[in-house]
């Protein structure tokens, strides 16, 4: 399948990399692909440059956001959340139309330190700013309450026995990436919120996700919704 | 035990009742009480009145909110988010000093319908504005992650296997709020998420709670935090 990854972070170089394994043609976008390449400092301890990441990944091609999303017959974004309306504009609204683009994002601001606030919540979301931004694509919000490990690999936790959340205005577009998330990564439990207003939902559960990294003694947990 | 429950709502009466069975002296508090015992319609479909429920549940004192804190060697505050902080100014500084507040009260604002907002999130929370105007009181932010019936019987889901939270200031405080949520309600998991900002999270998960009411088809669920 060809798949369009819009950011070059943790999350879009752990997702790039299992869908490439899986010989899905991943086309990853960045804002200046140069610039990108060039770049021989880890962004944080524990991950390598993304020079290094590329080299060990050569089935990844590095595009612009534009060129991600024109290859992708679906197309995920995976950036920074206070960057990735400007991310889904650089890509251009004509090369997302008619796609279905998975939004991984969250409006976490960790510009006051620890704990980050949310930079829309309550009465808006990510979620739903992409998908009035981008009035012909089918936005599905998911895999943004796991961390990039997790979102790849369920079974490493609880042997898969955790939940996901899907929210989203097309139900045939969130009965497709309750699939794709099954094919590529795994995942059996897959909750469907409802509309896009749900995103509220998964982005402010990121509020408690942060707090309860430390008692877990590690961001590689999830939750299971019992009854 | 001495106990106050401060508000007469479903988790008011569900917890006064409760803990009244288990031969523990409750005053639970409202604002007029000869109003309360006067109420003969039933609040909300399902409920009865609190005239009848009080008629049911003799052994509950209903006092004033002050004369709950009063009574009280704990206290706790379960009434509507939008009201908690005049209540609790109504039951007293001095009531309360010294004492657990434990706090289960949500700032869900339904004035705008289904979904709620919240009336206070992000960078602060009803545990914190409780915190702050009661300096000389313990606050303890917990039970506010699930509904009543679950509350006070978590065996009822999944045979009590998921967790709650609390966050706290002081330490002692919610070491002895976890030990009294096993001995009177049975509670086994329970999560220290750190200070009583952390109650941000709690909070702000309720955006996610909401939502779940649907797809699990009731509001007596709850989450497992698994690794």
């Amino acid at each position: 399948m060809k798949i369009g990854i819009l950011g070059t972070g943790i999350v879009g170089q752990t997702l790039a990399a299992k869908l490439a394994a899986e010989d899905h043609e991943v086309v990853i976008g960045t804002r200046d692909v140069a610039a990108a390449l060039a770049r021989t400092e880890a962004p944080w301890p524990g991950m390598v440059s993304f020079s290094e990441w590329h080299a060990a990944n050569p089935a990844v091609v590095v595009g612009t956001f534009a060129e991600a999303a024109a290859h992708g017959e679906i197309a995920l974004v995976a950036t920074h959340g206070t960057s990735c309306l400007d991310v889904v504009r650089s890509a251009g609204e004509e090369n997302l139309a008619g796609k279905i683009l998975i939004d991984i994002s969250n409006p976490l601001d960790f510009s006051g330190g620890f704990p980050p606030s949310l930079s829309v919540s309550n009465t808006d979301s990510l979620g739903e700013q992409l998908q009035r931004a981008l009035p012909d694509t089918k936005v599905v919000k998911t895999l943004n309450t796991v961390n990039a490990l997790v979102m790849v690999d369920p079974g490493s936790v609880a042997g898969g026995d955790h939940h996901l959340f899907v929210s989203g205005d097309d139900a045939g577009a969130k009965a497709e990436v309750t699939r794709l998330l099954g094919e590529w990564f795994g995942w059996r439990d897959v909750i469907d919120l409802g509309d896009i207003t749900t995103a509220r939902g998964t982005e402010m559960y990121l509020a408690l996700w942060v707090r309860l990294i430390g008692p877990m003694g590690s961001p590689s947990f999830n939750i299971k919704v019992v009854r």
